[in-house]
């Protein structure tokens, strides 16, 4: 069953690898069937040495259950799972560890748009989301950090297309994106993007860039007025 | 048509990758012919892997129409032409989003000349250039970066020759050479010589260098008295 | 003799090499059998190109003299022998100068737990040992750094299993774990941690995480609630 | 004439490149013959893909003529020639412009001693000489350069098999060993060294190491009470 979304997704968790944006175990990848209702996603603490679309578990969206697969989901299914339902116009989700978003993440604060770079994939800073309460992370911790997610774009008013990934605070990085793929590809951005913040940062603190440059490059990329590749 | 800029041209573009200078799609390196007036560009948004000389396009120096080619030049065409319109002596081009380098565009600060490393390739600081204006960024936003470069040289006095290349603000780096080759060899050079400065900053803020040592190692390697190299 | 243990702990010396965490002969690992009271080690100052199960040395866990092998066993045999002989439930130790790791035990300070990544191997900040005095680095040097680093655990109420390594101060890390690999495993994520906290050090010198998430992040991957991983 | 030593020679050149402390042609390798006073070092800006034995120069250590080879030696082949001079026990010198040796350099401070992977390999701090005076460099630089480093080792009463390498103010570190190979060894070890003290100094400005630390790891490695390696 979803043989062609389990192929892309083990393809996805395998170039997080090549990437160079994962060691271990420490990252996965998802990617939805909107139609049927299902998501397909890596399972838990597994090596990618050898990992083929046959390791990859099949989950309900509403209800979390597996369908399929002979393995337990990532730990981590609540959180794609909410953030699917929340965002209905995502087709792929990626959780990583890598170590220059983490450094965000752990320092609690903003991804900052200093640059193109950065411009030309996210419209404005990349959030890091509050800390989870005592209560939250004590019970139902993985679908409380999704709903932390949404709840950070949606009090910053975030459009999750436009900004495609958040850092949780302590913890991460999340992106997103239309398919596995993609939300794979907004990782590997989102930390190199991270590497450029630190060293601008250590070189001017005071570094910023202008609203119109930020409108200019998503614009250049991004929606009706795209230019940028092969049309 | 121009086979063999084509070749050279899809080379250098490739290199970017084997010296990890980019990822994805973010770069581009041209060559031009002067004689025929006519530049050869990397295609826009097309990844680096498989990419073979014919997918090279071939624009018109003056008017920037594409002469020859399946796809859309790159998006940064009109900075690249701007820039062989204005320094008649330079045969190739290179941008990159290379962390180092642009943190130093994303800092908005010139990036030191503090070493003979830096000495034996760049005659001086590279220049960070202004900020665009609003009104720049809003219209033919790629012909006026083209055009803040040259302006950023104009205004100092620099060479284009002696320092082959800048940083634009809160965007990145472009070199450029004797041809398509050389522009990258320079952009991999400044991305190291920003790392080398990045790391001297943090260790003692008041460095520098004394300018007879930086006369030293540039005339050195160029111009008439260069006894560095097989002559 | 021990031919199983001799390839695990050859294979987890080499895995040193491939995880990037040693150059040339910086790093040692060591496994033992508890039934037969014999600690299989690394052979000293031996390069690891080609290295195999036969150079490994054999020890006696309470006398540290060699029981088999044509080589001087590692000059840190000692400060193996004594964690072993300390923490009864270890079964491999790793030694590396791995450079963020060392970072912490040249400044002298602890590696702070700053995120889940952390939490997730390790329960609480990773201790940086005091110095030793003149005297213990004077006679029965590599012994009484392991003394060193049972009496840091011990002063500081730490479960050397909740947390598996610690940094000797002006020196560099030491991990151990269930077997050979399982330190090895553990360095390197000590070393990835050690980057990320020095990063987020440089961003945000305030930064610190919630006990709650610390103890959500140990127990979701450790103990009888464990829900991490395939069970 | 002098096989062997171009074939040792060429190898230390190629392992720059492998260990990653070079790119392009920045940095040079030469080995001495001190019965016959002759120098093989590499060629001056040559390429390392595909460099072969007998690409090596030969030249006189007195008079610095060439002696053997099609090609011109190395530009800083005086330096090499001078510290041979000077140091009557060295076998090897190698140059490099690797990144973190460099930014002590360019910052002109020591890379200071603060852990024992530096003390394992040089006996206190390694020095960063002064800056030459302009007639040093504008007359003879390469020789005043190796003068200025035999000086800063003269005035700080520093043995050249004990700190086996400096870094040349604004230029960048020379090591030297029993051979060419060693030299390089230690040119990979210094800028391993120098990554940790950027990351120690950067996360405790403070930070220190006993003088007894110190004395114990060098002399575990060196001297007649040596007890590391096989004997």
């Amino acid at each position: 069953m979803l043989d062609e979304l389990k192929n892309s997704v083990c393809a996805a968790n395998l170039e997080l690898v090549k990437r160079g944006v994962v060691i271990y175990t420490w990252g996965n990848v998802s990617g939805i069937d909107r139609d049927k209702g299902l998501v397909v996603i890596k399972p838990s603490g597994v090596s990618y040495d050898g990992m083929c679309p046959d390791d990859m578990v099949i989950v309900d969206l509403e209800s979390g259950k597996v369908v399929e697969g002979n393995r337990r989901p990532s730990s981590d299914t609540q959180t794609h799972l909410q953030l699917y339902r929340s965002f209905p116009a995502i087709g792929g989700i990626t959780h990583t560890h890598s170590v220059n978003a983490v450094a965000f993440a752990q320092a609690g604060i903003d991804i900052p748009a200093l640059g193109t770079t950065h411009a030309d994939y996210f419209y404005g800073p990349i959030p890091c989301t509050r800390e989870l309460t005592q209560n939250e992370v004590e019970n139902a911790y993985e679908l409380n950090t999704g709903k932390v997610i949404v709840e950070c774009l949606k009090d910053r008013d975030i459009d999750p297309i436009a900004v495609p990934g958040v850092v949780v605070k302590n913890h991460g990085p999340f992106t997103w994106g239309k398919n596995a793929a993609e939300s794979v590809y907004h990782a590997v951005v989102m930390d190199v993007i991270a590497e450029m913040g630190i060293k601008t940062m250590l070189i001017n603190p005071q570094a910023s860039i202008a609203k119109y440059v930020l409108d200019k490059h998503y614009t250049r990329k991004h929606g009706p007025n795209a230019y940028y590749g092969q049309g």
